[in-house]
């Protein structure tokens, strides 16, 4: 089970954080341990990919127990997979989906804010930006196959992507929650989710850190599609053949046209977006109320 | 009666008076009279703050008959209540309702902009704008509660809360109606409106100077929940428990940054945007304008 | 038949020839024929204006055998008809529609583009940008009764009116195709659409270059309102009242509030906006795909 395994990992993650202390779910998915800072099998690939060369098409699975945190070491990694097939000519599409079970992925990994130098939080924060940016930029056909729950960093990973699909399950749930842990979405977060849903949706998500189960999220734009769990991956697979069948130059022009106001947004502010992260983290405040996060969840866990 | 009232109270409001001007209601429920310039009950206060220091929230009632037309008395009474109660650091929510029958606000005092010297008309402008940098801006949970007709100025009001809840009665309606009368809502109105519906509906609610129902209005997104007439008071009580259950600083820094661009655009131009409302509401062919709608309201109170 | 007059006719258009492409219709309903640059009837008008004083009501009926192509003589004629009624005063309201069968307009025209040489093809597309700056920037109520399919340049046409009706019949078709050709709508033809219908809609409409049919066409705001085919020109006389009723100079004044910055971004960037269209098109890449796409017409058609 999710829960078992989530405790003997002992990992936290923003978003399932979030939900927790919310208390709207009462299902305990997911528990941090601030000693541990190294994932068991972090020799073993967080991620797998598998590349067909006959469509030209890569599906990305993301297999960090328990729930796909989004940790350095994870994004490191990820990026690197990204990057190596967006040089590849060869790949016009990918898809990114989860090899957990329930869950996308479940955001940023706390452990990577909590008790922290600021250097180190830089440099966590900087591998934040660059997943965002090679995703929102690329040149493939990105599609997010959203096999389970997407909350903070797991929803911004899916809506980089140009098309989403969603396992219609109501227990799975996805949104930008940061809020509710008394962090903040920054401002490319902000963007990316107004460029999906509009600026009011936009406002009353973020400022109540709301997630949504998959028919809500539907309703909303937030993903485009709900088919059943099992077929979630085959209907991107479909899905991706529609979208390939479009001449690659005349998508990627269009694709930029759209989305490069934002991402030179980014650019521009990398360094400030930075800072402000670090400075917002290292607070006492701030350090203090993850800390009680934390706490409550181990004793949960007791 | 509310009617009755408005006759015997001889004040105008540019939102009722559009309406009666396109014919569409055959309720006369406002009439001006511009040789009044004075509420009778100047000196009674227009506004009535509730401040339950239990919970954090006030609930700020206008309670200026017939109809809560923005005057320049009232906007000044209403924006010293709004500032006493973001200084106080133990109010975080403010509930904005009314205490008059059947209306919410009825927008811009029309006999602030009739017959009035330029200088008089360019302070009127500045409350307005106030009141709207106030609203906008606020740090507190703002939720309007309209129980009541919210066209023009009102309407902008109930646009700079965090949340709409209008009761559900057909006979009411809210809108952005300047157009009707012949005068042009400004940019930051625009912005604001555009915010919460999007580019399109505001261009088409804009040029016709439509009035909604608050069925449509809930489809179009301009308020956020409607609930039966005696409900919208406590309705808003509980859903401001909602919002307060949000760690302060995260939503208010999550507000400033949705907001900001918006407000800034209006603060850089503020000057220019009096100069240009003065000098266009104070052409003789708008005065002329104003003047045969007083007038045709007058014969119908005849 | 629609058919047979567009092969003999030998004329191409983006939109149809887009159509004919993505294989989805299975309707030949217009070929090219490269040899053949001007129209049979190329001194007969191209375009029909009912001026009716007494409402202050113009339609312009496109009578440009047989899909109303966006060729250069054409849009000419256009502009110049456009003119001449935004310089009476006394002409208040337009409406845009098609004296073709089946067709508003099929969009550009794809002879303009294939073989010619650059300075040609700045010249045509100078001619589009014009097309679009006079309607989108127009002082008079502009209505488009779409009375059947609008594909590329015919629904960016319908985009820069005030309301748009259309027939109510599923055969008909209305999007920003252009990806389906290899070829790009321009930042203008973008910012028209999002305006209309968002940014998340446009994304995935221009990256695919979708068609919608009416009934999805009016659920993602591209059109106002579907009517029976035989209503939609008496729909859009009535509705033309409904927007006279308003003052002129308040709606005038309010259009180019929400428009002004559309238009302005093109008139800074006209000059590189036709050296961009020159440079991508004359490319032996999209020639070569014109010329194949022309080709498969012309087999079609033996």
């Amino acid at each position: 089970m999710a829960l078992r395994a989530a405790l003997r990992n002992k990992r936290g993650a923003l978003g399932l954080l979030s939900q927790l202390s919310s208390g709207s779910h009462g299902q305990v998915r997911t528990s941090p341990a601030f000693v541990t800072q190294r994932r068991n099998n972090s020799s073993s690939p967080q991620v797998k990919v598998d590349f067909d060369q006959s469509t030209g098409v890569a599906v990305l699975h993301m297999q960090s127990p328990p729930v796909n945190s989004l940790s350095l070491d994870f994004l490191t990694e990820f990026c690197i997979s990204v990057e190596k097939l967006e040089m590849d000519k060869s790949c016009r599409g990918l898809i990114i989906t989860s090899s957990q079970p329930k869950v996308f992925s479940a955001g940023l990994d706390i452990m990577e804010m909590y008790g922290k130098s600021p250097e180190r939080c830089g440099v966590f924060w900087k591998a934040v930006q660059e997943m965002w940016l090679k995703l929102y930029s690329s040149n493939m056909v990105t599609i997010a196959a959203i096999n389970g729950s997407s909350p903070a960093g797991g929803c911004l990973m899916a809506l980089t992507c140009d098309y989403r699909i969603m396992a219609d399950n109501p227990r799975f749930s996805i949104g930008l929650n940061e809020t509710q842990l008394g962090i903040v979405a920054p401002f490319w977060f902000k963007d990316t989710l107004a460029n999906t849903v509009g600026h009011r949706i936009t406002e009353i998500a973020l400022e109540l850190g709301l997630l949504y189960n998959p028919t809500e999220a539907l309703k909303i734009g937030m993903v485009d599609q709900l088919v059943p769990e099992d077929q979630v991956l085959t209907t991107a697979t479909q899905t991706m053949k529609k979208w390939l069948a479009i001449p690659d130059h005349a998508r990627q022009i269009t694709k930029s046209m759209m989305r490069k106001p934002t991402i030179e947004k980014l650019v521009s502010k990398r360094e400030a977006d930075i800072q402000n992260f670090v400075g917002f983290i290292t607070k006492e405040s701030i350090q203090k109320s993850l800390r009680m996060y934390i706490e409550m969840l181990k004793k949960r866990k007791g």
